[in-house]
C-alpha cells in the first residue's frame, strides 16, 4: 500500500490539470504577447485563469499577478512591497512561525536597514493579537503573516489582524502568506483588509513552477524581474501559459464542494488522533483539532527521532514529513516549533502529516497499524 | 494549411518532453526537498537534467542554476551579477540590441548608480569590437551581449568577446544572453570565458515557465529569489520538477543531429529569400543568410505596415511576428533595428519569419505563393 501523507510539501496534479496543461504545451501553445491568433488564444487561458482565481477571492482581475510560484510571490510581496513604500516608514512586522520564504526576505529587508518586529506566538503556534497591537506603528509599512502554518496547522486571525492594522497603522501594506490556506479556507481579501496574498499552484493540485499574488490596486509593489513588460510591467517573462492554466483549474477544483472536503479531512485527521491516543508518548501538537488547519497534523512520537520515524514508515510506504519539507535539507531545528515554546528534543521527535481530499480512512487505519507495530520496536532501539 | 513561423517568439513542445512533463506531475510528484523515496525520486529528474545540460555545454553540474525562464535568468545574471561585485567596480557594458530583458535590468542597475556603456552595432545587427575594446576598463564588473539576436538574427563573435575582456578587463563577469543561441549553436562557456549564460525552455521546444543561468563557480551572484534555500541558496522556492525534466530533453532532443537541423534551417531561410528575391520593394535585413542564425530571418517590405502584413497572412493560416513578440505589445519602434540605423518608415515595415526543425520547404512556398498574391494588394491598399 503506498499512502502519501505529505500534502503540505507538494501535491500530485488533478487530471484536469494535466489535461489542460498538455493541451497548452502542444496545440495552444503561443505566446500571448504575440499578435496572431495564436498567441491571442494563449493569451486567453491567462485570463481565464485570473478571472477564475479573481471571482474565488472576490477581487479584480487586474489584481491577480501571476509568479513562479510561493516563494517568489512572497518575495515579489515583502521585498517589492517594502522598497515601493520605504518612504512611508522603515517598520516591518512578521511572526515568528512563518516559512522561509516569508522569514528570508524580511531577513534580507533588516541589511538594508529596515526595523523588524518579530511576533511571538502561543504554545499554538497562534500569533498574540496583543503583541501585535503593540507593535503597529505609524511607520509601519508592512505587516506579514501567515494565515496557516506548514508546520503545525495553526490558522491565524487574519481577519481581526486586518482590523487591527486599518485601525493602528492604515498606511500599512498587510501581506498573507495563503500559501497552505487556499484551496482549504475560503479568503476574501477586500473584505478582510488584505492588501497582498501569495498562493502556490502545487499545493492544491496544480503544476509546480507557478503561483500568483493578489494585489490590492492601490497596493505600490516594485517589480522583482524586470524586461518585456509583461502583466502591466510587474512580472516580466513570457507568461507560463500551461502553468497558469493548469493553476486555475486546480483552483476551482480545490474549492468545489470545499465544505465536504473540509468535512472528511478533519475526518480523516480524528481517525489519526483517535488512533494515536492509544499509544505511549505521543503528542499531538497545535490548536485543537477542528479549530486547525483541516488538513495537517503535527505529531510528536516521544524518544523517537523524527527522521528514523520517517524512514521506517517509509520501508511500508507511507511518506510523511520531518518538519517541513521546504527546510529539511538544512539541519537545525524547526523555528516554528521553538516558538512555540517546544524542547529541541521533542522537535527532534516530531512528524507532520499532511492529508489531501484523495486520502482514505483505510489509509489512516493503515498507518496506525504500522505505527502500532514499529513503534514499540523504535524505542527500544532508541533506548539502547 | 498552418504555418507556425513565429519559433522565436515560443515553440511547440517536443513529445518527450510532454511524457516527462506528465510523468512528473502524475507518478513521480515528490518534493525534492523531501527526505523521503519520493523526493528522492523527484531529485533525480532534476539531477539528470542539470547532468545533461552540463555535458551538453562542458560544465559541471553544480553550475547549472535553474530559473523561472529565460527573463529571471538575465535579471539574475545582471542584477545579482552587479550586486555581487559592486566593491570591484562600478562600470557596466552592454549592447544597444540586447532584449529587454537584459536593457531593463541594465536600466535599473543605471538607477542604482552604475555607469553603463551601451555598445552600438554595425548596420547587420553585429556588435562592433573596436567599441567594446576601448569600453573595457579596469572598474567593468559585468559585460552582458547576447549570442544571437531575437529579431535580426544577428551572431555575435561571443567567443572574440571573451577574449578580449579576459585582456584588458579579467576581473569583469562576462554575461551571454543565449536564449535564441541555444539548441542552435554548441556553446562552451569554459572555453570561451564566458561565466554567465541565460537559457530559456520555451524556445528549444520545452516547457514555458523553466530556464537555466550557467554560473561558472568561482563568479559571484547575489541570489534574488530568497527562502529555502533550494539550489545551494541560490534560487529558493520548490524545484519546478516537470518543467527542469521537460527542460533537460528539450536540450538533449535539440543538440541531437544537430549539423542536419541547422542545414535544413538554412536551407528554409534560402528557399525563402530565393522567392522574395523576385518581389519588389522586399529587403532581407541583418547578416548573409549562412552567417547569421539559421531560424530567424527579418525582411522589410517597403510600403506595407506589418501589422498588416502580420494579420493577413494570419488569415491565410501563416504566423509571424511584427518586431519581437515579446515587445510588441509595446507600440514604439524597436531598438535594435534603429541601432542598426533603419529608418522608422521601415521599421515599421518589417516582419520576422522564425524557423524551428518541423518546418517544412511546403510551407515556405505555400507562404511565398500567399505573399505574392496578397502583396500586390496590400501596397494598392497602402498606396491611397
Amino acid at each position: 500500500m503506498e499512502v502519501y501523507f505529505d500534502n503540505s510539501a507538494t501535491t500530485c496534479c488533478y487530471e484536469a490539470v494535466k489535461d489542460i496543461v498538455v493541451k497548452t504545451m502542444m496545440e495552444d501553445f503561443g505566446n500571448p504577447s504575440a499578435m496572431h491568433q495564436k498567441g491571442v488564444d494563449a493569451e486567453q487561458y491567462v485570463k481565464k485563469s485570473a478571472r477564475t482565481l479573481a471571482q474565488l477571492l472576490k477581487v479584480e482581475e487586474k489584481e491577480i499577478l501571476f509568479t513562479s510560484g510561493g516563494t517568489e510571490s512572497n518575495n515579489l510581496a515583502l521585498i517589492g512591497g517594502a522598497m515601493a513604500n520605504k518612504r512611508s516608514g522603515n517598520h516591518i512586522i512578521t511572526t515568528a512561525v512563518e516559512h522561509a520564504a516569508v522569514s528570508q526576505p524580511v531577513a534580507f529587508l533588516r541589511e538594508q536597514g529596515f526595523e523588524v518586529t518579530v511576533l511571538p506566538v502561543d504554545k499554538d503556534g497562534v500569533v498574540k493579537l496583543e503583541a501585535l497591537e503593540k507593535a503597529l506603528r505609524p511607520d509601519t509599512i508592512l505587516v506579514s503573516i501567515m494565515m496557516v502554518n506548514n508546520e503545525v496547522g495553526a490558522v491565524m486571525p487574519v481577519e481581526k489582524i486586518g482590523a487591527l492594522i486599518q485601525e493602528k497603522s492604515p498606511k500599512a501594506l498587510y501581506h498573507v502568506d495563503g500559501i497552505q490556506a487556499f484551496g482549504k479556507y475560503r479568503i476574501y481579501p477586500k473584505k478582510w483588509g488584505i492588501h497582498l496574498l501569495s498562493v502556490s499552484g502545487h499545493k492544491i493540485h496544480g503544476p509546480k513552477g507557478v503561483g500568483f499574488l493578489y494585489i490590492n490596486s492601490k497596493a505600490k509593489v516594485q517589480p522583482l524581474i524586470l524586461g518585456g513588460g509583461q502583466q502591466n510591467g510587474m512580472r516580466s517573462g513570457t507568461d507560463n501559459v500551461p502553468g497558469i492554466a493548469g493553476l486555475g483549474v486546480a483552483a476551482e477544483l480545490s474549492y468545489r464542494d470545499l465544505e465536504q472536503k473540509t468535512e472528511h479531512l478533519y475526518q480523516l485527521k480524528e481517525r489519526l488522533a483517535e488512533g494515536l491516543s492509544g499509544m505511549e508518548d505521543v503528542v499531538i501538537n497545535g490548536m485543537p483539532l477542528r479549530e486547525g488547519a483541516p488538513h495537517i497534523m503535527c505529531v510528536s512520537f516521544l524518544g523517537i527521532r523524527s527522521e528514523v520515524l520517517l524512514h521506517t514508515l517509509e520501508d511500508r510506504g507511507i511518506y510523511v514529513s520531518a518538519g517541513s519539507a521546504c527546510s529539511s535539507h538544512k539541519r537545525k531545528p524547526s523555528a516554528t516549533l521553538s516558538a512555540m515554546g517546544m524542547s529541541n528534543g521533542q522537535i527532534e521527535n516530531t512528524v507532520r502529516f499532511s492529508f489531501s481530499e484523495e486520502n482514505t480512512f483505510e489509509e489512516i487505519d493503515y498507518c496506525l497499524e504500522v505505527l502500532k507495530e514499529v513503534l514499540p520496536m523504535l524505542k527500544r532501539y532508541a533506548r539502547r
